[in-house]
């Protein structure tokens, strides 16, 4: 195995292990034993459960980057606020198997103080992507102040579809809650 | 003590507890050890733990309604939707010692089938209430189509206030809050 599909692998099992057990609750040994590796074989690739952990949340966020980029090029005759929205929302209501884990991961930040940069240093990350992704537009001085809180009101609504179970009422009201994206994007623009 | 006095005693030790081991790991003993109540003394008041949760859940949905109907009583001057809004946002911005517990309760419901149930009773008689608070105006039918999707933002972002600790953000962007929130309630009423 390569570098890279032997991390996929480590990744995989991971991700068993921590929607089965709560990330809290798993050590590297839990992961040795799911992926037959060696102390030394997994610990070659990464040294602690929240390596592993940062490394699927990266994966997320290039999967979500791709979608994002897709979006852009499929809805070329939407305004940005209106571009900008969709991907909100795409991103709100997506279902795969990042979802339950990003949500495992946001309710342990607040007592985990190595998540809590774990997260911090993905927010940096995604908002930095999310400039690169729009900054050819007049608007992106907008995004730039409103992107915090639309970040806390993404990840907010994320725990929400998770947590108490309402993604398909959020579903099948998608276009009131597109219009509430718009009043953040529309806002910050006065 | 009298009867009421007893089970607040009970109410607010358990809560305590709650807060300190999760309600997961909170059983009976616990309260016992807490309140330095005998085995019987508290049986006689509840039968389990998610009895003494529901009786505080209760609690705060009643205070609750009473800072609803002073928010009524104040906000004479506003139109009917402005003065939901502005009830709507007190309660997710709201801060106060049944919030952890509520938070902690809404993250356990998808786990456990009794707190399910108990959550769908909570949410069922805030229903009424609601609609009985609001009942005197014409636009009583919106509020009810759109009730269970303002009760599940509502829920959504008290836990992202809790878990993400973004309260701070959203109470800066409050102004925003209520238009998003506006945006549900007239777009139920076209």
């Amino acid at each position: 195995m390569s570098r890279e599909e032997r991390e996929q692998q480590i990744k995989e099992a991971a991700k068993k292990v921590f929607l089965e057990k709560g990330f809290r609750n798993t050590v590297m040994d839990d992961i040795m034993q799911e992926t037959k590796l060696s102390r030394g074989g997994l610990y070659h690739h990464y040294k602690s459960t929240s390596e592993i952990l940062y490394d699927i949340m990266d994966e997320g966020n290039r999967m979500r980057e791709k979608a994002v980029k897709s979006t852009i090029e499929l809805r070329q005759g939407l305004s940005f606020n209106e571009i900008v929205t969709e991907t909100i929302v795409d991103k709100i209501l997506s279902e795969n198997d990042f979802i339950p884990i990003y949500a495992m991961f946001l309710q342990e930040i607040k007592q985990d103080k190595n998540l809590n940069n774990l997260y911090e240093k993905l927010k940096e990350k995604s908002t930095k992507t999310i400039l690169e992704l729009f900054n050819c537009t007049d608007n992106s001085e907008n995004i730039v102040s409103s992107l915090d809180l639309i970040i806390n009101f993404i990840n907010t609504m994320i725990l929400g579809c998770e947590i108490l179970q309402v993604r398909d009422n959020f579903r099948n009201n998608k276009d009131i809650l597109k219009k509430m994206i718009l009043v953040v994007l529309n806002n910050k623009e006065e």
